[in-house]
């Protein structure tokens, strides 16, 4: 199985949002293969990736999204990027499925009232593990 | 014509971000219906719109980026719901044109690096009001 894993790259990023990441894609990685799996190791700068332009970026990115077999998106930090990538895999077909922290701080509407995503609100590591083993692990 | 302007609404909100949202709105106005022309006077609190379901706001949103006729989208602040409008207007094919402050802050490259999307950077008032007439003044 394919897996492309969207989350804020650019956008305000903390330890615990970098540490989220890495636990979310070592669980993934055991069941397909993550394509953004480079997201875990990041120089996490506010700039990202900077090797790249980013029409290559996009492409690649949207290439991506077109070869996996479901999305997993991080949706607790605000981010062009993600609601971008989400809309794509919605637009070929592909499963959605969304993970936020539960910190009191709403999601945008336009996720949260998306009939199409399936959207899990996550206290502890342990519950980010179940939850992807459920939709992902069979 | 009807322009659908996306901004980031649940995001981070200063007052600045809320003086160039009317501004763009009030100089769109001159060209048109701006479907989403509350957004110049909601409460700006973190919550956004509160007297509707988030499926009520979602399937009202898509409702109005069907029938609109071009979308600008101000896409200075990161915003999950601002991602998700973006995409949706270019897979039904509308025409959809990015406003950005020149802040010196990266932009997701799925929207820096996306064909499909028109993006102005702007330094000034004078500025973003020239740049919206020539791309929904004529």
């Amino acid at each position: 199985m394919k897996i492309y894993y969207a989350t804020s790259i650019r956008g305000a990023s903390d330890e615990n949002s970098d540490r989220i990441n890495k636990f979310i894609i070592d669980t993934l990685k055991k069941y397909g293969s993550v394509l953004t799996e480079h997201f875990a190791n990041l120089d996490k700068t506010i700039e990202g990736e900077t090797e790249l332009t980013d029409k290559q970026i996009h492409d690649r990115d949207l290439d991506w999204i077109t070869q996996s077999d479901v999305i997993v998106a991080e949706v607790t930090n605000p981010s062009l990027g993600v609601g971008y990538e989400i809309v794509r895999g919605l637009e070929m077909g592909k499963k959605v499925f969304c993970l936020k922290a539960n910190n009191g701080k709403r999601l945008s509407a336009m996720i949260s009232g998306c009939d199409e995503i399936t959207l899990f609100t996550y206290k502890t590591d342990s519950e980010i593990k179940d939850f992807l083993e459920s939709v992902v692990g069979s």
